[in-house]
């Protein structure tokens, strides 16, 4: 099956995504620049911020280059030791191995494969795993392996978060994504994965405690709802933001209606989230996030 | 297959959608409730407007009464009558016999179908009927029934043509959605069906005429792009707006980006409209719509 | 001094808005069009909405009627009794009597002035009472009445709201507007003006408490800041919500330019509010509003 | 008079801002790096773009550096010979010398003289030219000198622009601002002024030429009205783009209401236009802007 031509073009062999994060100083940027020239490389997309909170310098470079990936590091090594750097550097347009978890909800689900699959997304998902087996025919349809096992205690969560992360060792996975997995994850999990799990959840003003907050804020009549998608943290719904949205509603909206809403926020807020993750445009600066747009 | 529970609760068995327009004159209002005093209707929802342009009253209201439907319609008649209304009576919630023609394109109608499935858009669609065969697989994912026949001259657009009027006769069509149908709609098939045949195009600030508007956008620079969708006429991209959106780029968007983006804009405000037609809500005044959202 | 040409005509004499809320029951649709009938008058506008929450049925209207004032009412009298309705009667387009309370904060009663002055808001502002002198000079320009008296204890405090409440007898004011008036209002005050005192405060997601929620939100990298505008409480910062804005920030900005970035969005919110209110056009409904845009 | 305490603090004394653009090569970011590496500067800001339409290299960057501006200028010559850059080095925060054209119309004066006196922008306006006397008392209260000339016919439009040129010279004139300057522009001031007259108009989907376009947007029932800031050239309306906005209107708009809502968005994109030039953030790619935002 083919969709249509928005694919992007396969990117060029050499081109890579360097980021960068260390303690700031003068002389970064041209100590950076020197060993990109040294390896032949022109910069063609740079982004940097100083973080006067914790005092941090942090960098995205796109290099065009002739070097392969391992000459390319070696031509990094001695500016990356001499700054203490946190560094990375990829390939541009790599899909990232990415898991996802879901319960019952479609939504974003279907919005994530269905872009991986138009090329749109540069994501590698070898597996979807889930609680229940409502999304069965959906990421088949998808052509993505599915595997569903039931949470209903202390062990068989246990069982199924040794699963995730047996699956995650498997297939070497990069980024697991909560796409409206309504589980809560242990402490445990969240430290193994912390940095590379991102949830999505609702979001209103103000914010709503306990069941139900569509609920509440219809009650309460709010003139906006959205969607929030930050990075897991064994402190519930509170690990760094990456991402938010909000959509106008008005007083004639039913609970049902703003749940349908909230769901396409969601899916948008969740999508942006994780394309931004793959491209390597999401740093993490204490309990903030740094998105190179 | 399941989706989840975003799903409306089915209409309660007598509430009905009444639209109305007519010359604008006093009394208007206390005619029409009138008649539904005597129906034994309550209003849950009105929405009126008088034009000041054409001179004309519009109206919506959904009604809740014992009444069934043709008896309704009875205790309406003699005000519309009087009135010289242009009136309409409808089940609030029944689902909108759709007509979708495609071509290449992916994005439209995967949002429609699957839109459809979740139970979160009114719409029945027997049929989707393109020039290509590349939507084969999706469109039956979706449990959709799907015809392709070429389009490549004359002779085959007539054909083309005729198989859409056959279909809609057939399956008692009510709306007919250009989901990125990509020919050129003759001024008798526009004529044939007025009114109830809904196109979604791209829109940028300032517009551009033209092949590849995206790759115009970009050499020019625009910081916003979006989409226009409006009811098909023979004046090409000009019938009446029933839904506009737009979303900001900046200087660093491959034209390709531009199309991905634009391609979000298009599916969202299309689905809108049709959204918004399915319930009765976009009436015709003149060469524009009222929108009783 | 003249401003531009976007000034509103002045409204027909006989040119009436109702706002109406009762139980909901059959027929009230009816009843007010017919004694609308019976006074010789055309609606030119109408919006009514049931509570499913509360049972109540809320309705605005505008009608064109030969009917002075008196006559119109007692035309609708009979109505307004047999429903029980909470009914008011006005002139459209007739300017509200506001006070407004500021402190040192200039930008909302700038804006607010700034648009009384050019007709774009139906607002006759008779004085602006502060806790502070700072805005002396800019009040006076616009030609409005002053009032300083410094609010440094519990007698102090207590003396302003004092002449708070000699301003709203002496001007027969309809609504106080707080534009970034920083006092807590006590609860005997928020009781005698309860639903004719509109408040702005800055919004962000998630919520903060506490001092400083600029510096909060910067430390905590949200994406979105905005504002809320509703009725005062005196369940602080928690009345029923009348309009909310947001608008999208990044890991950049400063927590000054937070605080500027902030204070657009509260003037913005605030004057929407507040132009609704005049227009009568925010019913309550229990603990939300009812916003006929 | 005072403003509220969002004013910035004073840059500190040796903050300076870089912009450039050359043909691209390698090695440029490492080149200029390396000159601020021996100005002992440290990079604060950086944003760079290549342009694939044009084969050009922007940069825009901010450095601290204890160098004197001769000093740092003077480090930075020769790699600006060496890739025959056009280059700019300013200091960050210093208000840009602005001229003022407007006629009768206050919303965007008053925007920008209000902004400027509570230090939310970085702008020294000493005059406000007009060919009307409308505007004297509100440009007088922000404490500018305003001059009227009435422009008439050929003479005095000639003389009108005459005194805008000696204008820009008495006062050294960085930019010249047209705030809804009713006047078209005479090429040979578009050629004298090219790249530093900025201009703001009306935008809408689809774009309408000829006289009223509010009143022609009211009558094609458009549902996006939005306002587009752009240098000035010969061809009118036409020039790069610097920013645009849009807001949702309804049917229910009377073409008044659509010029009060088209003036808010008109200021806030003028606004923001100027704000972005005098930070320098805004460079020439052909016809295209690079906004380094």
């Amino acid at each position: 099956m083919e969709f249509d031509a928005a694919r992007p073009h396969p990117s060029p062999h050499h081109h890579w995504v360097i980021t960068i994060s260390c303690a700031d100083r003068p002389g970064i940027v041209h100590a950076v620049s020197g060993a990109i020239v040294a390896a032949n490389g022109n910069i063609t997309e740079s982004q940097q911020f100083s973080s006067a909170d914790t005092g941090r310098f942090f960098m995205r470079l796109q290099v065009e280059s002739p070097a392969g990936l391992e000459e390319f590091e070696t031509a990094l090594a001695p500016v990356i030791d001499a700054y203490a750097m946190n560094a990375h550097v990829d390939v541009v347009g790599r899909p990232l191995r990415t898991l996802v978890l879901a319960s019952t909800a479609a939504h974003c689900v279907n919005d994530l494969l269905f872009r991986q699959r138009a090329g749109q997304i540069a994501l590698d998902i070898p597996l979807v795993l889930s609680n229940h087996g409502t999304l069965r025919d959906l990421v088949g349809f998808h052509g993505v392996p599915f595997e569903s096992h039931p949470v209903t205690d202390a062990d068989s969560k246990t069982a199924f978060e040794a699963r995730v992360l047996q699956a995650v060792a498997e297939h070497d996975i990069e980024l697991v994504v909560l796409a409206r997995y309504m589980q809560i994850i242990s402490p445990d999990l969240c430290e193994e994965l912390a940095g590379r799990m991102i949830n999505i959840h609702h979001s209103f003003l103000p914010g709503f405690k306990g069941a139900n907050p569509y609920k509440q804020a219809h009650a309460r009549g709010v003139k906006l709802i959205g969607a929030t998608a930050h990075f897991v943290t064994s402190d519930l719904d509170e690990g760094p933001i990456i991402e938010q949205n909000v959509v106008r509603v008005d007083h004639s909206r039913t609970p049902a209606e703003l749940v349908a809403i909230g769901q396409d926020e969601e899916s948008r807020t969740l999508r942006q989230a994780v394309t931004w993750f793959a491209e390597r445009r999401v740093l993490l600066d204490g309990v903030r996030t740094i998105i190179f747009r």
